[in-house]
């Protein structure tokens, strides 16, 4: 089995692809709201994503970011 | 009302801050499992960040990658 | 009011927007030279971002590399 | 000469350096504010990297955001 | 001359470029197999990049992650 | 079998790991040279990652730079 060092795997479905030739954005409904990742479209074809896959969408975490109200 | 381009906002509660002199860890408990933020300690000590706050874990969709089970 | 770990944030006036149907390009004028910035278009219509708007560039400082002259 | 694809280019002077074994915090006055880079302790030693040098703080446009007041 | 602080340097050649109007992937054979990189389109004509040029892939350490058979 | 989007994935042995709280340096040796990855020292943990051990370095394509000589 493979471990990766990515520590946040969020799990969800795949809503919606917008293509473009190199490019596209994959939209996920996870039960932490819509999440979007844009990948190489020579991804989506080498993984035969496709709407309704169920994926996980991958952060690195030192490059996710914190907010708060003051 | 201020508005970020950053698509992915996720809403949790700070469970754990890991310290060091130039990054921490920032751990967040969301509806969608535990996240992890990696943040400098200088951020961390302008924010008045500490456990229980209510916090957004935001990642640019540019960062996310997607990963599926063939 | 909001409050953000990302500690770069650089204010600037939107000169010129490239679109395509994923990502767009946002061209940002500020003190220190010109800024270029690639965003999801969806972004780009959610925060009716147009050029003359007054914007700030954001960025995380682990994402930020230094260049020096030997 | 060396060109890089990386668009954003803004020259400053190292005010600060905040070291820890692995990664260290250089901080750099330019003429659009004070900016943040966090870069493995490694490069600092093999750049000979000090306070008063004059750099270029480098950011790629994928990793770049937008914000506006509403 | 310039030093970087980006650690990953992958020397190659240019083997296609794939168009479109905001961002262009590079795909570049090295010795340690085909690497992809996604930049501006703007960045390709300033560089005047094209197949058969001699580059290097940069890759800032905090954005590469590791995976492993467990 | 697990499918991930992140393009770049090259083979190699860990030669040197650098402790701290929050992160650590994972220096691979690969055909292309000796690579630097900076991940959180929870997922060193995790992964029980040890000099040796046989890994890839992932690089997503977006944030992958191309340097050319002019």
């Amino acid at each position: 089995m493979k471990q990766i060092s990515i520590r946040n795997q969020l799990e969800g479905r795949v809503k919606e692809i917008v293509h473009s030739p190199v490019v596209s954005e994959i939209v996920v409904k996870t039960k932490a709201g819509t999440l979007a990742s844009v990948i190489t479209t020579r991804s989506v074809k080498d993984m035969k994503l496709k709407k309704g896959d169920r994926v996980f969408v991958m952060v690195k975490a030192t490059e996710a970011s914190i907010q708060k109200e003051k």
